[in-house]
């Protein structure tokens, strides 16, 4: 048997909407620490990795590892349904093909039970090894955000460079280029406005902004999003879940000499 | 000669803005008593009553009864140029076949005339008797509204079932089911938030959400809505307009045994 | 060298919005006067005027007067990306086939680089002569922008005559027809939102809507319209810019006999 009861259950809706763009049907992945999910975009492309760890439930009652594999757009309608205010509670029967969300007012004046179909999901898990990274990017998810949509209006990859004095989002398009530079800044009073720089070694990857605009989906999550950059190894875009847990977006660089060459200083 | 001066002119503009998804043209029926309208829906299913009572203008001239039959959509293109805070008179010439709106901005500042071509539209005024109803739900009128959305993207059709203790909304559909109940709650507090049950039988009908949906265009009219249901007659959806009047809605419940069978308990 | 510092950046960014509707691709002609375009629409139809004295810059360098060729829809997907209280630089070389705005955040914590290729546009400049208009109205922008709006609602030309009294704004249509007078109002409190005339002869001359609705895209620049109108001139229809200049739409009247006998008296 499976019970979790969210009180915070707006936290829920937000990571459906963080992850339906990328992923269309995953399992999800309950044991006695956790809530988690690993899946690749329907391009097996991207990867994404959710955990909600079972402290952060009001109440976590799951008496053996299980794996519900759910259609996320369905999920995502259900938990639509959902008031912002709401707590969510998730049940589920051994054995069951089904899994229902209930949903409860704060005044307890209307409760919603939504029961939905589970399917079956081929999927292999993924080792994630815990890596060193060349530079690591702390920075506000707004102010990512916003930079991936304007990049995109001019070009289709984005070259991230990162130095000791800041980070350097660049593209370039049939209109013209463009160099956005986000300076290294602690500002002590709002620590969510801050964007600081973790650097072992300068860096330069390029991406495709198709996925880091829908990695920026998770915005409504967190205040931060950390960049997570190295050479060998794919890009790890996080945003935490208040004191629960995360969601990680990994995407291997593109590897084009070209844009290396002609790449801008920062 | 006709004359009907409305000083909260935004009323006429949500009126119009109620029932224009339903009915494409209409009569309104001007009588020394008030401004009504009954008008069956273009798949003929639903029909919609309005009236606005003679007290509720600041000025009403009638000098006798007179039909006027409008496209409901010409007439919202013509109230929506209508300021929310402007005063809207109705100006009509016997034997005319135009009607004049005439709005006024509160400042004075700003006349505008607008003069639409009546049409000659057949309909038949059915008699709606009084009766007495197995049950009758008040509650907010934007938690129905919210309902009926949020079951749509799961079914097409709402049980709607009556107990002592609350009222339940259910659906079901390809991605799997939904259950909503609201608790009978009298908050003296704020009563337009307080959902209040009076049953005389218990009882539980079907409904096209479709239907439903176009009746919550009527929201903006009322803090509340009262859904008055019997199992030989069709629902009423009631959204009274401040002291001048209401929009009622009327839809005969679907018969589905199978829907009855497997209808959940409240 | 060309070096142009506007510390109010949002100014450029609703310039542009307010023209590209109507403009595709136009020369910016700077001198050491100021920075301005004059083009006509891509249907030959109105002509726009903009001008941005020098004074109105923080900073303004130009060695010698310059003609650059622009896509207006890019130049625009490139201001987009300015914030809008971001400090906006417009940079050029000599010779250089390219434009560079460069955008600071108020914090200098972002510095964004947008480069743009040049265009060779054919243009010729027109003599626009003062000139005597028979009729001068100003009014608030947002309420001119509103009248504009409405009246398509109905028809697709606009008569607008002017009286000592007010201005009169009629249209026709399928469904009916419209007239909306304001009426002349100088409130001391609040000189945005007043309405004044200033007329030597009665006039009433005939628009299409479509472009009187383009010119309105001017609206976010300035709380006031002035529309100038004489029997054998095109209307300016004209929307300054704070202490720095304006921009102006040119549009000849229709010449309609009929609507001219059938016109409603004001």
């Amino acid at each position: 048997m499976l019970e979790l009861r969210l009180v915070q259950g707006s936290l829920l809706k937000k990571v459906l909407e963080a992850i339906r763009e990328l992923v269309n049907d995953a399992n999800f992945d309950c044991s006695s620490t956790g809530f988690s999910l690993q899946a690749m975009d329907s391009s097996h492309v991207a990867l994404v990795a959710l955990l909600l760890r079972s402290e952060g439930f009001e109440h976590y009652r799951c008496d053996r590892n299980i794996s519900m594999g759910m259609n996320l757009n369905n999920m995502a309608k259900m938990l639509r349904c959902a008031g912002n205010d709401d707590i969510i509670t998730l049940k589920g029967d051994d054995g069951s093909d089904t899994v229902t969300f209930m949903f409860e007012s704060p005044t307890q004046d209307k409760i919603s039970d939504f029961e939905m179909k589970l399917m079956d999901i081929d999927s292999e898990h993924l080792g994630i090894p815990e890596a060193e990274y060349h530079a690591i990017v702390r920075m506000p998810s707004a102010e990512f955000a916003r930079i991936c949509k304007d990049l995109s209006s001019i070009g289709d990859t984005v070259v991230i460079s990162v130095t000791k004095e800041g980070v350097k989002f660049s593209t370039k398009g049939d209109i013209g280029t463009a160099n956005i530079v986000c300076r290294q800044n602690s500002s002590v009073d709002k620590p969510e406005e801050s964007t600081t720089i973790e650097m072992h070694d300068p860096v330069s990857l390029t991406f495709a902004l198709r996925y880091m605009n829908s990695f920026t989906k998770a915005t409504p999550l967190s205040n931060q999003v950390t960049i997570s950059l190295s050479n060998e190894l794919p890009v790890v875009v996080e945003y935490k879940i208040a004191e629960m847990g995360y969601v990680r977006f990994y995407l291997a660089p593109k590897i084009e000499e070209e844009e290396e060459e002609t790449k801008p200083e920062v």
